[in-house]
């Protein structure tokens, strides 16, 4: 059987409404706790988090989100890789280092930011808070580094919403994990649209509560539409993390 | 007071040396199933999972991450970006799309996989499993492709050893959360050295368990050592993603 840390992960939902209810500050500061004692990269700590808590600047995140209950959210961060610190710290001690800049450490302090960002939702998850993922803050890397100040050496990564749901959601059906784990070697199919039949039927069984009384698309479906519609901006990230300081180091 | 789950959390250490016992299935596949509840960007689910059974892959693993143990390891997972399935999904309706290979759909991949990576070490301890993630696997992103066959549109993130603990290590000290937390804005700081002080000296009554009867540097000592001796093949980092068909889209 299942433990309750188990059930609650099995039962994860996406909270998008949360009760007009602030979360205590000792809450809070338990999952910046979480968030110190996540794994990270060699030990070097190389993400930070901005909690948005000025009702303007939420009001301008939530346009980059183009989602305004994120404006809404009791608790509003922003998880980013953060190689400034340390760099400031060498440099404090004489040594002014071009290695702060490398993707090496970039993704080391984007997988960090990551770690901690599910550490906390399932800590907040565990104490019956809900929380929903922002990727939508990425819709422009450029306005967000401004509003955030975000200096040279430091890059956004995701946000997050936490508070008291005020809503029940549907669980998502998702797809099945064989599908998504392997043994030893990737396994490519030749047939994925008979493997994912039942599930692209299950989608359509599925209601988002932000969408009334309309069922989702087949998977299937939702893939050629993502496909097809994308953002030039976001497709631009790799240039953004080249304005904050980084050394993509290509060769020719 | 915290929860069981918060306390699990709070109390996290990096488990390197398991007992000689394998892990259930019935443990595994929950894990698996914790794995495919985790959030994912936009539902898309472009990250996937590869179990290392086979004990000669196991060796040649353990030899990129340069760390024996690896090889030992009970179950060994590597988390990987992948935008193959879904090209594959939209392919067999008639549509090659050429934005699979974008980098915003990268870095979706990228957080998904280490989003599940997280919820999986949590769920594996809230059943008194250990883990230790694996930054290393990226040591040679190539060879890593090479060995576990990574198609076009997919590409490593981290890898995580699981199993029985065989040893009881002391908590990691870590530095103050206000130096990793802020609000509303990135904190600039003038004097990291004093602010670190306290947690330098921490640093040095920690022991290593790798590193017998020897206290770790201080923090401000190992950031300098970690930023003077870099790794020239892990800092190619961006070469291997675009050999893995990504495409950057930077701008001239």
């Amino acid at each position: 059987m299942p433990n309750n840390m188990i059930k609650k992960q099995l039962n994860h939902r996406t909270i998008r409404e949360f009760k007009d209810m602030e979360v205590p500050d000792e809450i809070y500061n338990t999952l910046l706790e979480v968030a110190r004692r996540t794994a990270t990269s060699i030990g070097m700590q190389q993400s930070s988090i901005i909690r948005v808590t000025d009702s303007d600047l939420k009001v301008k995140i939530s346009k980059i989100c183009n989602q305004e209950y994120v404006a809404r959210a009791p608790i509003l961060l922003i998880f980013i890789v953060d190689t400034y610190r340390n760099h400031q710290i060498a440099l404090e001690q004489g040594i002014d280092s071009k290695n702060s800049s490398d993707m090496d450490r970039f993704f080391q302090g984007f997988t960090d930011a990551a770690l901690s960002a599910q550490n906390i939702v399932n800590a907040a998850e565990s104490m019956d808070l809900g929380a929903v993922y922002l990727g939508s803050v990425l819709n422009d890397v450029w306005k967000l580094c401004d509003l955030l100040e975000l200096p040279q050496y430091t890059f956004p990564v995701i946000g997050l919403g936490i508070g008291y749901p005020n809503q029940d959601p549907q669980l998502k059906p998702r797809m099945d994990v064989k599908l998504r784990a392997f043994e030893n070697h990737y396994e490519k199919m030749d047939n994925y649209m008979e493997k994912i039949n039942d599930y692209d039927k299950q989608m359509q069984t599925y209601y988002d509560l932000r969408d009334d009384n309309k069922a989702m698309d087949k998977f299937s479906q939702q893939v050629v539409d993502r496909l097809t519609n994308v953002s030039i901006k976001r497709q631009d990230i790799v240039n953004a993390i080249v304005s904050q300081g980084f050394d993509l180091k290509l060769k020719e």
